[in-house]
């Protein structure tokens, strides 16, 4: 099925996005991947290239899009490149940014914001904790107020960019008695004293990403430190909820189209007892199964996609497109696995990466419980 | 998540068809099941109403819609009461009338439109037959030359709306040497001496839908009822592919939809265990995930929809829509009748009867696995 | 794999059951479908050929096989003529025969089980009620003492062999504070005064049984009919589960063995595009998968039938027996459905009502979900 | 479900086994990953310790224990610790053994089997070729007469223990016209001239074995190194496959239960939202569901193991059992990562390299797909 939401500027938009990933990116996956973390110098160039400042206003070195619709044309793009560059990317420039845009003092744009679009400054954003999980009321991280200072206290996991990140938005409990409605957020610059990191965490996939443990030990911040209000750091995180989860599903569903394609294109070329594998009747229905599978689930990403630049997108409608993707990208894999034979159980073929990489998706930001959980609250069970 | 795809008039046309059908067709849905069919008084009625004429210029007493958007929207509501009436009104409303309309001789559309439209002749499609299924190249029936006329003979299974059918559009072989591409169109009158129905088939579900079997004994035809040009009858059923599978997808999701909406109220007032059964996890998890399928399903008919009125809808996109949705309505049935318990195994809840319905919609018209043939061919496989 | 169970004992009991159903109710079937219900006639036979009394004594007209697998390979035979036959038969044979043999004093022995094995008295299981399903904490019938008397009202629902049952076991509540612990079975005749019956209910298969709403209003019974001890009902009820789901299993999973051979021999004779269906890579994939399934489902199953001969079989074994086995009968019989392409729609054909008969599996004697509540608990969660 | 195959002396062995495990192994697995390969002392160990000499008569160091219960002991405890055990000592102790038992003249056998008991010869098989899969027909390694001696050509790759074997049995085409007629079987001492290896190949899983490429370039061996008859290598081949994927199936349902296991317990410790993760009704569901899974699976390889000891074990009912094991494995584990949220996708954690290694085995050993296709041709299909 065609797609129908995207004009010429996106498209060439697009076709800027890929110059720069085959010049800049591409022929540098190996290195990422042994020093398991993105090159400061590919943050510049992105920078450069006007990657990370789709959300910010001009004055401070953005693009300030206003059309989400470049957004989600640079996350196909990176994705059909791998999984951990619309990660670490998205959680830069699509996930951080609306904080650093929309909730900040003009002091604090104009410390910021320049560095995050030129990549100088590297976001993370640190919600998740050791003990926690996707449960905000259990938020153990404290931060007390010390005269004009706050103290933070407390330890995040999970976090990508955690290792390189130049600046964290830390969610820390300021009002302990109020539940999830006294949690404040922080912009905490990582050269702080008392702040350090973990090592980096060995996982089953995006091994390229600096995923990482913080630890924040008596860090003092400032006033001026605060993002948005005092105690309302619950509901600025609920704010932004369906782009985050909308990011994540155009991210889980380019990715899982881009190695499904490539899965074709092997079954076509790959032989075996004297005829392509793909034309087995078996493999022929799966991949005519899997390609619905995808454009189905297209046509309805793209439809948030529509809604969310209309301001329409709930967060409700944006859950089912984060779980649905995932399910499916990680379905998908998994079969396009299996189309190749023992290659696919061979990390120097990109479809055994690509099946590790995947498999978070339906865990993290939310796993695919959770967004259940919240979509049949809001059936009314 | 909202739909886009109807404006003002499209949902003033949706209450005139609810209306009509909470008078005319609601308080008679018993009568139907035990009559094993639709009386012809209901399809006067819906001729009175419009409903048939969609597709039909004005001047023989269509509607002349122009915008396929209003066929899909009477399919909606139609789907909603259940699977037969659809199934019924729309072999004859949107399957048959492209062949009256776009192939016929202004002879044919004199005698046929005007009851066409007004509900008194009745249409049905003759493809499938006993031996055939859905292999239209080993068509058994035939048509041979006699002077001015035709001669058929044969026979043809699983006819919708064959047992009350006052004109069936027959597929013949009229060049046995062709294969697929020997094959000619009728318009066969029923009063046709020659021209006989087998009884009305004992279905799993669609009870009051009147499936039978046709024979032809030597009925004699004219020149003047080939529909569109002899020998390309396999060519003129492809053309319209699209739109069949289009209706097919259309009616197997509004149904499942409103099924599935009527289960959700059902789990909210159904208590076990001292609450509602829905609000088990396992039922909330599962009432999620079937509402997230519809809707991401719904997002790509929409889009098929949108794509049809444009006259760009593949018949490959149709075949994706038509195998996803059945898939999809059987599936979420399935649970309905579930989460239902003991009363999803009584025919008096609706449940069960759509559950039985709407089985046959992975099979007819091109099964899942053809479909999924089709779409692998096109995939280049 | 070839079954190691059973011995020339249990395969000469085969052969004689086998032929009593070829001589007694095959021939018949058609007729108990226009009835919606199984003839006394049939019942009286049974109980000649010795096929009801397999745990009664001996004295009381009984086969006491004291070998579990005897009444395997019964419900086997059964199952694989239809579902509704090891279901009444079951009902009778397997589940009230315990509770009539063990609980009963030899006042009730003598009064009910002579006419129990020779099919002149039809048991029926009482403890659905409308508004409860599985919750017998909630059972609303009363038995309320009135001097040697009991007097019971309430409703029961879903009662197999309800329409046509000389004796019922009904739960009744006797100490309303003290919830499951305080309900009371009783042995109550249907022509005792104030016991009445519903139609029978109009279901979505199995329609040759005679499922039937039960109502007691002020129905008097004495001291005499109580089985087993006041307000230990539940206890009662929870010894033999395991023989009751085993039962279940057997029947789920021979039903579905006969019709998925059926449907291989049916794949090999039938043809399209000039090759039989099952030669197609995507049916022989899936015949291979389901006939995997099924054997694979046996040996557990096997192992259970021997376990219980051992007296080692638990409830909770026996509830993983039930729902799964309930799981692949109906996967298999909707992939069995499909393989027949049209024809699986047509009542007339076994798979189609094999289809419709086995979807209760999943619900009844407790539904899947409860099986995997109780299997959760048991893994101590 | 109690498993009932085992008696004491079977218990007896797996402590003896359980002990050289705790004490020889486990403290070393974290040496074993970054080596990409078990050391040459775990070998000898294990030697010592007699765990590879089950199949071996005592005149050459083996056990001959004649009871493959006790190797299914051996392969449920390496997999209890990890996939790669059972894989690499798999195909030394259970795989090649027969080859080197039952084809081999004395002067082989004098040659290899007490090394292989002992662990100084390490072996491997070599069927997979780069170009062929699973596909013995297109068999490209050749061997040539030359006088008394065979030269060998061409290419083996995903040979487990290839990098460390020390005689690998090689299959080559001998008889090109013959197909698979024409394949002879050669043991090949890995210190010939023209035998070398790739480099250890970098797979998803199972990291720790050294899977590898070799590569034969006029490597030559004499009469005395062929195993069994010339042109009989396909039917040698033939001879042991219930034994391998018996071993398969033992190996992959041993290994997805202890995970199960774990997970099970560490669902009961691990909190979220103040109870449990495993307390929540969709996990308990879940763990229900998988809980079974396996004990129905269960009970299907242990009638194997038992009917493999009668000899009665046919290819394709281990075929089943190679299959769905795989796919339960696959899909248990999957459920295992998803239960452990985002701590599933952190190597540290079992279950997260449990669900990488796994993967492959519906691929390896024959696919599932080509199971199936065994399978559907067994059935007639």
């Amino acid at each position: 099925m065609k797609r129908t939401i995207y004009d010429e500027d996106h498209e060439a938009f697009r076709q800027s996005v890929k110059e720069f990933l085959d010049r800049e990116v591409v022929p540098h996956l190996e290195e990422h991947l042994s020093a398991k973390g993105l090159p400061r110098e590919l943050w510049l160039a992105a920078g450069k290239a006007g990657l990370h400042g789709l959300h910010v206003p001009e004055q401070y070195g953005g693009a300030e899009a206003g059309d989400y619709r470049f957004v989600a044309v640079l996350t196909e793009e990176l994705a059909k490149v791998n999984m951990t560059l619309p990660s670490c990317f998205g959680i830069h420039g699509d996930i951080v940014a609306p904080y650093l845009v929309e909730l900040t003092t003009d002091e604090q744009k104009q410390r910021w914001l320049p560095g995050f679009c030129s990549g100088e400054i590297v976001t993370a954003i640190g919600m998740t904790e050791p003990s926690g999980g996707s449960d905000l009321a259990a938020l153990k991280t404290t931060a007390v107020r010390d005269g004009d200072d706050w103290v933070l206290n407390g330890s995040k996991t999970f976090i990508t960019n955690g290792y390189s990140a130049d600046l964290v938005v830390i969610a820390a409990r300021t009002s302990p008695e109020k539940k999830a409605k006294g949690i404040t957020l922080f912009g905490v610059e990582t050269d702080k004293p008392g702040f350090s990191r973990g090592r980096k965490l060995d996982k089953v996939g995006q091994e390229e990403s600096d995923t990482a443990e913080l630890f924040m030990e008596d860090v003092r911040v400032s006033s001026a430190d605060v993002i948005g209000e005092v105690d309302q750091g619950f509901i600025h995180m609920m704010t932004w909820l369906p782009q985050e989860r909308l990011g994540s599903a155009v991210t889980n569903l380019a990715h899982a189209r881009q190695i499904l394609d490539e899965t074709l294109a092997y079954t076509k070329e790959r032989k075996a007892f004297g005829q392509p594998v793909g034309a087995f009747q078996h493999n022929k229905f799966l991949l005519a199964d899997l390609f619905t599978r995808v454009e189905v689930t297209q046509a309805y990403v793209d439809q948030c996609v529509l809604a969310h630049n209309d301001g329409d997108l709930t967060a409700i409608d944006a859950a089912k497109a984060k779980w649905w993707t995932a399910q499916v990208q990680n379905d998908v894999l998994d079969h396009c696995v299996q189309l190749h034979g023992g290659y696919g159980f061979m990390n120097e073929y990109r479809v055994a990466r690509a099946w590790r990489d995947a498999r978070v998706t339906k865990i993290w930001a939310g796993s695919n419980e959770i967004m259940k959980e919240l979509i049949g609250r809001d059936l009314g069970l």
